[in-house]
């Protein structure tokens, strides 16, 4: 159980931003994102693609300005927990909220920013019978570590730049059998130099292609032994495989959000404007997830609905210590909580 | 008469980005500064000292934050005026405003974004009577251009950058006589560089110090020819001179917003979170000028504020065109307005 005084669920820009503000208040911040990466939507949706509106910022990247917050939050002493889905949130008597994870993570926190976007992104399956049993064994979805799959035939789904990148990775490694890339049709969207890249081992007979999508997968002795893949001519033929890696993309679902008890008006959590906080005392709602009278679900508004939901933390568990707004250019006590001063 | 959909007063961070944001919606713009230049308070107070919480920003001066806005902005064709203090404002029968500056521009506009901070910055005066009449003449505040005051006997007043920069510059030009640095204190602020140039062009006879502060001014046939200063010992002694360039910091002043009619709390212009919209119509108040439950003084809600601001401007100007919210990722609407597509 990790105790703290705030959990912000979602690790997007406005969750970083939250965390940020959290910890220059001098609050202790835990951070959980179901992605194994931070960014969020920003880099889930379009990492390389430019956004313009972002303040003092002309143009970026949602992978640049990933980074750029992260290197904001740096020093902030925040826990940071990727590949973590928040599953339960439970008000306790005292005033705190206990907080678990899918894979068992908890924390008893004093405040709740939830920064969650649209939802959690998980990865999304193929819609086969007979795949599900085997998933963590045989098949896969954005596996990062790849190693364990050398020496094995694998098939790789998708047609996208985690597809093919992994693929292409995959039949680089020396004595590796050939790896299938199986995509619903010839035709990939990556950058230009993947796609060569792709083409090349395709050429040298490392990589093939096969088109179409699985409909049926076949066991032998509980073990994944093939998949059935019907082609655009309508024939189905079977594919043999070790490995099954899927790659078909992300796409946000709200989850267990919905389930905690928390007011809602169409999905979204309605706030209060000067406090971010939503019906629940403690519970606050920042980002594309929150809603109230003019709002507009930019990236930006959600860094200001962040700081306003810190402030209104940092009131709630210390009441006593109002005390005059600091500055980052002028107050030492905020320097030396960014590590500038000793 | 300059015609607008939008007139911002004020060009610190929050006036850029409400321009912005205004110029991104379609509208057409102008932006007004009492100060010679853009940054507002952020240039004015701050010029060289970190900022830390800009979001995505991990660290930045208030003079490269001012850079940076400038940078967004330019693609928007707003029409930029500085040196204007906006002094009045008439609400018209068919819903526009009729505002004037100081020095005569007028505009009519359909709605007025008020982003003045503190209030207008303006040079602080030497209270010294006998020197107000020869204002503009032989009396000069921050002046930019020193050219015309080249050769002639010139004491500058004042402690800081502006004040050394000023003197110094005048003590460089060949035949220039030498030039009095007039201060309360021998004791001087700006960085080392400047002092130390300041150290040499002293020893080297160029520049000379005066500590103490001026008391009177002499007059003969309607020219300044000297003031008297008091010195740390309790003497006055007369320095003669043909130009008083005084540097001595510039200060904040609410000035004619507090005449215009609109409903202020402590000289804070309350407005509705929604829109930004103080209670008058059509006026909108954003950045540090502004107050609403919650609201904390940073640079960052500012930007917020002008958001949200500008789509209200927008949704009152077009109401029979709400549309949906568009992204500067994806929107080729938006692509164009900021230039990057044709």
């Amino acid at each position: 159980m990790i105790d703290t005084d705030a959990l912000v669920i979602g690790a997007g820009p406005t969750g970083l931003f939250q965390a940020f503000q959290l910890g220059l208040l001098g609050l202790s911040v835990q951070l959980v994102d179901a992605l194994p990466q931070a960014g969020g939507q920003c880099l889930a949706l379009y990492p390389d693609k430019p956004i313009y509106d972002i303040p003092g910022v002309p143009v970026c990247t949602g992978r640049e300005l990933t980074a750029r917050l992260l290197e904001q939050l740096r020093p902030i002493p925040a826990g940071l927990h990727f590949g973590h889905e928040v599953c339960t949130l439970q008000p306790q008597d005292d005033g705190r909220f206990v907080v678990g994870t899918a894979v068992g993570l908890t924390f008893s926190t004093r405040s709740v920013c939830i920064a969650a976007g649209v939802g959690a992104f998980t990865p999304r399956k193929l819609k086969v019978p007979g795949l599900v049993a085997h998933e963590q064994r045989q098949v896969f979805h954005h596996p990062d570590d790849l190693a364990p799959f050398v020496g094995q035939r694998v098939v790789v789904v998708g047609g996208d730049e985690a597809a093919l990148a992994r693929a292409a990775w995959l039949a680089e490694q020396p004595q590796h059998p050939v790896v299938t890339l199986l995509h619903r049709r010839d035709q990939f969207s990556a950058e230009a130099a993947l796609l060569d890249h792709i083409a090349h081992l395709r050429a040298a007979g490392r990589l093939q292609v096969v088109v179409g999508q699985i409909t049926d997968a076949t066991e032998d002795a509980a073990r994944l032994t093939a998949v059935a893949v019907l082609g655009l001519d309508g024939q189905t033929t079977p594919v043999l495989l070790d490995q099954l890696i899927v790659c078909q993309g992300l796409s946000p679902r709200l989850g267990p959000i919905a389930d905690w008890g928390l007011v809602m008006e169409r999905k979204l959590l309605p706030v209060d404007t000067a406090t971010f906080e939503t019906a629940t005392p403690g519970v606050y709602a920042v980002g594309d997830i929150n809603t109230y009278a003019g709002k507009r679900k930019l990236i930006l508004c959600g860094f200001h609905e962040a700081t306003l939901a810190a402030h209104a933390v940092h009131a709630r568990l210390h009441p006593q210590t109002p005390g005059p707004l600091l500055y980052t250019t002028s107050s030492t006590v905020l320097q030396r909580r960014l590590g500038l001063i000793d």
